[in-house]
């Protein structure tokens, strides 16, 4: 798994363990890549970094700068995003203290960390480094539509931050157990620092966003899967070019619908109620087609961390019922997993 | 018509009038910087400056870097474009000739002049201006969806480079002859060159891209129309991210769907077919309701200018009839024309 893609992120060989950082933050779907980390690489993660104010945690242990480089940390990383991709002014003291205890920084927001000067001179005055994982490659060709070799599985969503990396890391390993040769790909911050290679979809310049989706999932061999991380919502007004580009470009075989039962807005918008299930699927096939015409949906990755066990289960049971293919969560796996797994390689 | 907006292209006063480079181009769709500056600047324009090898022609008078000059030329524009946006080597010797014959250059190509070596240099050997008009502005936020006041028209396609540029200035000129306010609002290069203002849609970061729509055509008085150029097509595997982005910003009150009959295939791909009228309107409904659910279809502007005037006349009557909305080319007007500027204004 997590094939890197060679030369597609630059020479970046990430500085790991890691200690998170939370920031102020107060909305847990600000925090993914937080919570991506600590459970899809937990070995990599010595603890989380807090300021006063915050009310997520990763539930790993919250601690100073200088605890987490006690505990052998050698990098903190930026767990947290906020509406554009900022890096606000209260956060700056609290990094400055970490590169003084020791540690790089590494972010993966739209915002540069060598562009807050504050953070540029106190990297330069201690040698540390400020990794940016967002910078695409530099050389995206323009897409060509051409059929490429292997399969493709692509997630997608009814928003952004409701699992649709989680998904795809779970399917990916999942096809590995059952010993089918797979690759996550990554396509955002989160992935790439989980997987080690990858591109950035949302930082390409439009004009090459299919083209850079082209570029990550290349030629495979026939029995292949590139199991690929979708990016934000074809209905999302903020955000749908990222998805659109990233639809075409990967060509999927399949299709995993990501949804959070419950949720009712879409992230960030004022007033944009959620697309339903099945207008994405509607879309996703009107839209798909036009480069895989034999794209098929696999199923239903739902996020059901709010519900308890039995009503997820139930719900889930009863939405596979009605959307007549398997619905399942990945973070809880089981039988329902098992069938939507199935359902991809069918 | 052509309200600069305020230092979304920065400081930019471009150098005129021009001559028109093409390059040694022979494909007539990859030089619709020239034509459009020909048709909608003809004033501003001295001649045009052809490579050996050059099948394509604007019309005007072929001139010498040294002709135009006396002709009163200020700037040599690169009027043609080609895969990927690239300046080849064979131009080179040609540019840096403008330059010595006392031009400035202007470019809206993905490869920057500046980032030429040997045009660098003979710039500031010179004291010549390069100037390119693809770069976008530094501060564009993330769309929020918010609707804003004013009405808005968007000029769609079934494919890239078939009049979309053209159908949205001769619609913003009629609207403006009824008495009714209107601005052109320029999402490419040539538009930007004509107008003097608007964003290179192309070149902005895919987060970013209904935000710069969003920009693009600001809140208004409830009675002016923007008249949006539109980019690409929903369908077209390379560019649909620029397209959706666009259309998801501009939430346009109507659209245009621009066609040329008698193309059979998507420009710059292998083996795309052209996308179905109807389909194209399909999708844009589909996708654009999300953010304008009045949104609606005011008919279509086709580039008939591979026909003669009645097979063109009659083939665009028979289309009218079959899709129940005005049929119109924009460049041949008559009352077709004003049946569709009537039907968008409805």
């Amino acid at each position: 798994m997590n094939a890197p893609l060679d030369g597609m992120v630059g020479a970046l060989t990430l500085p790991q363990p890691y200690v998170l950082f939370l920031g102020d933050t107060t909305i847990p779907g600000f925090a993914k890549t937080a919570f991506g980390l600590r459970d899809w690489a937990p070995d990599k993660c010595v603890g989380e970094l807090r300021l006063a104010g915050a009310t997520v945690t990763t539930g790993l242990d919250a601690l100073t700068p200088a605890e987490a480089r006690a505990r052998g940390a050698r990098a903190l990383v930026i767990g947290v995003a906020n509406q554009g991709g900022v890096i606000p002014p209260s956060w700056r003291a609290s990094l400055v203290e970490a590169m003084e205890a020791g540690l790089d920084l590494i972010a993966g927001m739209h915002m540069r960390l060598a562009d807050i000067p504050e953070l540029a001179d106190a990297a330069r005055r201690l040698g540390r480094r400020l990794i940016d994982v967002r910078v695409p490659p530099t050389q995206i060709p323009i897409a060509t539509g051409r059929k490429r070799s292997g399969k493709r599985l692509l997630t997608v969503g009814t928003d952004c931050a409701l699992g649709k990396k989680y998904t795809a890391l779970a399917l990916a390993r999942a096809f590995e157990l059952r010993g089918v040769e797979a690759d996550f790909r990554a396509s955002g911050q989160t992935g790439i620092m989980i997987a080690g290679g990858g591109i950035p979809m949302d930082a390409v310049v439009s004009d090459f966003e299919a083209g850079a989706a082209e570029l990550l999932s290349p030629d495979a061999p026939a029995n292949h899967w590139d199991v690929i991380e979708g990016q934000g919502a074809i209905t999302h007004p903020s955000y749908a070019a990222v998805s659109l580009g990233l639809l075409h470009g990967s060509q999927p075989d399949v299709f995993v619908v990501c949804h959070e039962p419950g949720r009712t807005e879409m992230l960030g918008t004022a007033g944009y109620q959620l697309t339903s299930i099945e207008e994405i699927v509607e879309l996703t096939f009107l839209l798909g087609r036009r480069t895989n015409p034999a794209i098929r949906c696999g199923g239903f990755a739902f996020n059901t961390s709010a519900l308890e066990e039995e009503e997820a289960v139930a719900l889930m049971a009863r939405e596979s019922w009605r959307l007549g293919l398997p619905v399942a969560d990945p973070i809880r796996g089981g039988p329902a997993f098992d069938a939507l797994v199935d359902s991809c390689l069918a």
